[in-house]
């Protein structure tokens, strides 16, 4: 179903050698720019790439924010601050304008756009006019309950990778070379950290956080509950595929955003990953396509307990660490600007011998 | 000269609870955005003191990044991986914005103002009309040599501080309400750990670093010329103020920064401190009055060797950590979108009562 290129390839290492000259005669010390240097070297492979020529200017054009919201069976068992109906009414935020990630998309100039992937209750026609950017693509009313059967079938895991897929080749379509997937849905931590441990063998203790800041009694029962999802599913399935873990422990958001990252990849887009369940839809992604690595930018590391593991298991150095345990989708938006400093310095700093400096 | 207000007063506290009740109130887990919420209190809390009731808008007015230029006489030691004539190459690049904090302040909408605080060589007429954002303050033609004669007198010192209040006034009169400083001066790393050193007492081992990246020869050569820059200066003078420790080790650029830091201070503007350099001057600036820390944000962690051990002496922990070790502000200009978005999120984000979300 996807496609996706190497950036390790020859030619690869041709137009990497190319903007690493290029980035080595700005007037500046060899490496000065640390991590954006970093930064400003796969934004220009990425796109020499998909342009088959060495990009001069690197573009960022049209970056969107997509959030895809789903519910969790699991959630009914307490693990979380708030209850799932919360779903649903930060949906509706996020369409007045009045959450963490609308605000960060409006001041770093990054489009925003809704998805109903699977909340327990759809929008009504009056809800989903107020805004143009909610999509419908639901794979159901909230997930099954992971500790006692699988969360999804394999037919909603392939309906949701499809719907995802449409939904980036479109805004590729409109221009957009940067994507960014952020996610609603109380309970999803669990999701999350249930993958982890099915993809790495990772202990519980290791794998699960406080969320949003849930108490440690919920936490203690927040690891037996994850455990036990973790050893139904291999009951259920024995030797599971990532795409076996998603339909046994994901969510509706999550499969959705599997589905993004692998379209994105193909496509060439250059992804933002966000937080802990973002992280985790990319390491099921990667261990599809472990080429999908090479389009990931890693945003930020999170609070949540495992998402400094989950990036190490994908070699993922975060360009920011600012405590955040809120998803949505902000880290990635907050990081932003750094990619277009990148893309900036890269396209607009004097040469030494432009600039007339003699080191 | 200077007159600066303690955040910590009894009316500070008021406003400090009101802030943290609005923030309290945003739709979202408390504490989850993390530090972005302890740059909101700061923000919000720097600008009620400063209109004197409390802010429900935090605003971000004509933020500036002033670079500035000076040379040092201890560069012709070899201290560093470029000779001195390049601060004036570079200070011709910034005018022709040519380097990367031109770019950086570009792409976030920050202003930009080069000050000649005392290069070597003067630039010409026909050079200074390439640009209205120069500005000349000079105080004098380089410092002297540190290892064998102070680097300035006193009364250099207190026309740098000086010449950097009254600019600083200058900006505030036109509306600036946000300030960063850069700096671009060879040797300078070598200036800086000097003062870090004689007002620390911290060894030379852990003072001095690469710089912009020197062999480990030269390093050696840098710690025992900056060990006998102290060990000179505490001969000459004995006990010394942070004052006689800028005359007898500092730059002239450094020397104005400390100016503008306290000046800055003094209105009551918000000051993102950037890297090691400027570090150095913050910490000047706080042994000199101790509420200055109250206006200060810290952009970034650098790789320059004793910047982590300057930040914790102040008791700063910064923003970013991009591993950048070039100055001119760079690290500063970096961080300004952080701080729109953390106005964004105490100015525009629901409350739970707003939004309907019932937790």
């Amino acid at each position: 179903m996807f496609t996706i290129e190497s950036l390790k390839s020859e030619q690869s290492a041709k137009y990497l050698e190319a903007i690493r000259n290029k980035i080595a005669n700005k007037t500046k010390p060899i490496g000065a720019l640390g991590v954006l240097e970093q930064v400003a070297e796969q934004l220009a492979l990425i796109q020499s790439v998909a342009q088959g020529s060495l990009v001069e200017h690197i573009e960022i054009t049209q970056p969107t924010a997509i959030v895809f919201a789903g519910d969790h069976g699991i959630a009914k068992h307490n693990v979380s601050i708030a209850p799932s109906d919360v779903t649903r009414q930060m949906v509706l935020n996020f369409l007045h304008g009045g959450a963490a990630i609308n605000c960060f998309c409006h001041s770093n100039d990054v489009a925003l756009k809704v998805v109903d992937a699977g909340i327990k209750l759809p929008l009504t026609a009056a809800e989903k006019s107020q805004s143009v950017d909610f999509i419908e693509q639901r794979l159901g009313a909230g997930t099954e309950d992971i500790t006692t059967q699988p969360a999804m079938t394999a037919l909603q895991v392939e309906q949701g990778l499809g719907f995802a897929h449409q939904l980036v080749n479109q805004l590729q379509n409109r221009g957009c070379n940067l994507l960014m997937f952020g996610e609603m849905g109380i309970a999803n931590t669990s999701a999350a950290s249930a993958i982890y441990m099915a993809l790495t063998g990772d202990s519980v203790e290791n794998s699960v956080g406080q969320g949003t800041g849930i108490t440690s009694e919920q936490l203690a029962d927040k690891c037996r509950l994850v455990n036990q999802a973790v050893e139904r599913a291999k009951q259920a399935q024995g030797e599971m595929t990532p795409l076996d873990i998603l339909a046994q422990l994901g969510g509706f958001e999550i499969v959705q955003i599997v589905g993004a990252i692998l379209a994105a990849a193909q496509a060439k887009i250059t992804i933002l990953i966000d937080g802990f369940i973002v992280t985790s839809a990319a390491l099921v992604a990667q261990r599809l396509y472990p080429q999908v690595s090479d389009y990931c930018i890693f945003a930020h590391q999170s609070n949540e307990k495992a998402h400094q593991s989950m990036l190490s298991s994908l070699d993922a150095k975060p360009l920011l660490n600012l405590a955040l345990r809120l998803g949505e989708g902000t880290g990635a938006a907050l990081a932003v600007p750094l990619l277009r400093c990148a893309a900036s310095f890269y396209n607009d700093m004097a040469s030494f011998e432009s600039a007339g400096v003699v080191v």
